[in-house]
């Protein structure tokens, strides 16, 4: 029977890899914990209902299911929905609500590495005060410094900026708007040689070359050497007295007035990032992990109507979410990921033979209020084998009971020496 | 738009729930480490075809979901299935291997309360030695233990017993004892008033006249006030030297040796106990908490031949699971669900006006250095909803920045003084 499968696009995490997202969860849930935020679990399956309308494109990525009585479910998308849900649905729950939830999200997607994956949110739902804005801002930081990261940015930029670019070109309409933000995302996504490829990749999708000529114009003031106060002056000045510019220029210059100075050294003012979600209708955050090929770590922005089309008042709502297998991907390639397996208790294996049970017993009450301890049999493993299963099963020392019946330590490089003799006598 | 529904059967925790929710786990997983097991996390949906043929009777209850490309896949049931599809998969994954899982599992139960709940599964893989079994008696304990509770029973049987049952009335087809087992597992489930209840309900399921003669008399055995030791010795000269009886003492004899005396005070070998599942083959366990009405909070046993279906090797394998919806119903009924609401750190509201937001951000770093802490604006949240917030939202303390510069902190029950002089006012 060949069961060795698991859907496509999913994973077991074990060993080592357990260990690492048990790293980074622990650690994120921490910084947002002294942030003030509580903790929300929400379930995997939804109604179908529940996440219609709110991605746009993306919504055919929807992981849609139907039981045998026909309900139609779909595996969650992000933990958004279901934040505006939940908000919607509790009267105890009060606002400004501040929630973390790390918790999978699901994707069909044909052609997706992932199809479950784990995001960790954190949103404040209820404030318009953009102070929450800039908070999530250090919470990029200080999550990415946590997980060992140090060249990394930070690019913010502003859904009203969008706006104000369609505005000057004389795009008013809602369809049109929406259009210029896709493509800016699309181009964003693509661009990897700077404004000539944002260019190719605007034109691909059959956008204004007026419009591309300003997008090109306020990348230009965005990628200069600038500080970002500066960077946002000479928008503003681009934009002369447009309110949409104004209005997002405005908002941007009080984030950042928040920041202490070393954060603001990681951050970037891209106009170019536009994100995928139709909701976010203000500030936008994204975070890249510098000198390596890898996508957004982490991403978010300002949704003020999201939580409304559950409820009949307007909620604004701000919030981002790390992406934990891109962080994982990120940890590896830059040999992060030893931070995580360091960081565990040492883990002892006791190991005896048959005639050593009872008295193994007493022995592996006294390791256990100090280690955790497994016991293990020469029935369950040989000598021979046993390197190999310390190696891999994370052990960093053996424990034996010696012919005086005095416990004996044996660390794993002495083991391997020992298991060779063994092996060399064997042969 | 009514959005306000989740799927039947499945909740959301939020507030207090999720810090019950989170001091459950975090216990739980601690133990599991202390003993030497590793943590694994497998995804929420499997194939469908890797769940079928294991769950017997309790078949009907997988969760079926079927994707737009008519694939069938089964929210997880359990996490034993997925722990044997795991090992029969990954070669670094070495025998005996311990791991911890505490994850979703999933049911289609039309009149179920739960569909989705948590369990915190542990087995051992690859090992026969009973002290496994053993151990799992104790984690049992210290689990309930670390919860908080002290007034519980961890029933124990063995299905070779029930297996006697069947040989010693000349049942000895598969099918046949299958229906025994079954039909004492049921009784068991219905059972509130002894041995003449169990009769009735054995009688109700066609089982032969003289097969509940049997099992009324082994349950008359585990009843008495005998030691456990003396009721394994009762039990083995009634089945006289009937050989799978035999070899179910055999095995309860050593695993109880292994035993601690104060962990045996709480340990009932219990002859109606026998557990749904059909994969069992040795020692079973359950836990219940005394004088509450609930069901068992956690319950396991051994399986010798369900790795061997995902493999061509046989490997043994024993192992348990607490739930912890049941152990959240039990700990809020005994009012131990304090215990997590207390054991987490202190939150503190920085609550400020909108001239004081530059000075609060210095103020906010010095409180988070050690404590959890929330900044919020009077635009947010007035002073007459200031009492309500924080109780509903956990908090313990305000800061506040008064007249004179300086942080000054209010407590809740003074807030609820201020709070209710504010409304006294107003009206």
């Amino acid at each position: 029977m060949n069961n060795k499968i698991i859907p496509e696009g999913s994973k077991d995490y074990y060993g080592k890899g357990a260990l690492l997202r048990d790293f980074i969860l622990n650690n994120i849930s921490t910084i947002y914990s002294t942030y003030g935020f509580d903790a929300l679990y929400t379930p995997i399956i939804e109604y179908a209902k529940v996440f219609n309308g709110h991605h746009g494109e993306e919504e055919k990525f929807l992981f849609k299911l139907e039981d045998r009585n026909k309900n139609e479910y779909v595996l969650k998308y992000d933990s958004t929905v279901p934040l505006a849900r939940v908000v919607s649905m509790y009267d105890d729950i009060k606002l400004p609500y501040k929630r973390y939830q790390l918790q999978q999200s699901y994707r069909y997607d044909e052609n997706g590495f992932y199809r479950e994956f784990i995001q960790c949110d954190g949103d404040v739902v209820g404030s318009n005060q953009l102070i929450n804005d800039s908070e999530f801002i250090n919470i990029a930081y200080e999550g990415l410094s946590k997980l060992g990261f140090d060249n990394f940015t930070i690019r913010i930029n502003h859904r009203k900026i969008i706006q104000a670019i369609a505005d000057i070109a004389n795009i008013n309409d809602k369809k049109g708007i929406l259009e210029i933000q896709r493509a800016i995302h699309y181009a964003d996504k693509q661009q990897k040689n700077g404004v000539e490829e944002i260019k190719s990749e605007l034109l691909k999708r059959n956008i204004d070359e007026k419009v591309i000529q300003i997008i090109i114009d306020v990348v230009n003031i965005s990628n200069s050497n600038l500080s970002l106060e500066n960077i946002l002056k000479e928008t503003k000045k681009y934009f002369k007295d447009n309110k949409y510019a104004n209005e997002g220029i405005n908002d941007l210059e009080k984030i950042i007035n928040y920041l202490p100075k070393k954060i603001k050294g990681k951050c970037k003012i891209d106009f170019t990032l536009s994100r995928g979600a139709d909701y976010y209708t203000g500030f936008i955050l994204e975070g890249k992990i510098n000198n390596i090929e890898l996508d957004a770590v982490l991403g978010g922005g300002r949704y003020d109507n999201l939580v409304s089309e559950f409820n009949d008042k307007s909620i604004p709502a701000v919030g981002m979410a790390f992406d934990m297998e891109n962080l994982m991907l990120a940890m590896k390639k830059l040999g992060l990921d030893k931070r995580a397996y360091n960081s565990v208790p040492k883990k002892i294996l006791l190991y005896v033979n048959d005639t050593q049970a009872k008295e193994a017993i007493p022995v592996l009450n006294r390791l256990r209020e100090k280690y955790n301890t497994s016991l293990i049999f020469d029935t369950d493993i040989n000598n021979e084998d046993l390197y190999d299963y310390c190696i891999n099963s994370n052990f960093s020392l053996i424990a034996i009971i010696n012919k005086n019946n005095d416990l004996e330590f044996i660390n794993l490089r002495e083991l391997k020496q020992e298991c060779n003799k063994i092996k060399t006598k064997k042969l």
